[in-house]
């Protein structure tokens, strides 16, 4: 229509989830018929791009240093449960099934997508087990290849030898999905029947 | 999860079509995974803010005073396609069914949501009707009690006794259905089908 309009519709249609025309509809939502969501909007982006940025120990989008998980004392630091995205961190907070802390790997190894390890959140983890500081991990990553891979990893090179219980979530996940959209009773039945990982 | 996050996600849940869970997948997306696309759709954002507005013949967006179906000469200016919507448009001209030129109201007649004749895209209309520049007019709006009360509206107090073809077009469009999601060729058949209003 306009080229203004155009290039907005390709930017939203990059969006996860928002096809050709739902993309459309959002634009006309924000152009035309609610023009001051606009702003807000905008403004609201403006600030998240700001100050959002990813808490140094465990990799959970943060707007200090330390994310707000990370800072809780009621929460065991000792043990963590590795996620691949923070959006999979947010989905087991809302179940409530796990009460310590996390860590975010953004991402699982893919060789065909040209993820390496290097790729991976997996300095400050190595950095936390160095300081003596995890006694257990739970291992909440995609049941798929990938994921599969990302607990090999993890098991045989970052963990090793060292005294830390590996266990990865099994029960209920179902094949080929990740976390994130599971519902909270998979997710909880998926953390209570966790078991040795090997 | 962080104040700037929460109300980035308020914000995207106000946009048509977002529910909790493809905001937060959105959030991430452009936070986490790919802030580069925030940067370019923030822009994008204020780009089409800054240079899109209404066109001021017949309602559609443009950016500058007229768009460009009222600046193409080789539309017959003299026969308008009404519609509710600018996506009602923009779904009309993807079906080709309509060569001539357009005007949206940017909504319908609705007493209960508090919508009157005033508020509707009538004035310039009025003006393009007083100025003797309109032979033929199409209804293409909503197959529903306010797209007919619309209709009664347009025939009674903005035709009245004028010279001008009104017809409504109406096979093909399912009962209860807007124009925006309707298919090509269902708008195709609806408007060589349409009839004399009365």
């Amino acid at each position: 229509m306009t080229p203004a309009y155009e290039s907005l519709l390709l930017q939203l249609k990059r969006l996860p989830g928002l096809g050709h025309r739902s993309a459309e509809r959002v634009a006309m939502h924000l152009l035309v018929e609610h023009p001051h969501e606009l702003t807000e909007l905008v403004e609201s982006l403006g600030r998240a791009q700001e100050s959002v940025g990813r808490c140094i120990t465990c990799g959970n989008i943060s707007e200090s240093r330390a994310c707000l998980i990370c800072e809780d004392s009621r929460r065991d630091s000792t043990r963590l449960c590795i996620v691949e995205h923070v959006s999979d961190l947010i989905a087991i907070e809302r179940s409530a099934a796990w009460q310590s802390q996390y860590h975010v790997l953004h991402g699982k190894l893919s060789p065909i997508h040209g993820v390496g390890p290097e790729d991976l959140n997996l300095d400050s983890l190595r950095q936390r087990i160095a300081q003596g500081a995890v006694s257990e991990m739970v291992l909440a990553l995609s049941n798929d290849i990938e994921g599969q891979a990302t607990c090999h990893y993890i098991q045989e090179e970052v963990v090793a030898e060292l005294p830390i219980a590996v266990t990865r979530i099994g029960f209920g996940l179902p094949s080929g999905g990740g976390v994130t959209y599971a519902d909270s009773v998979t997710l909880r039945s998926a953390l209570d029947a966790r078991r040795q990982y090997e």
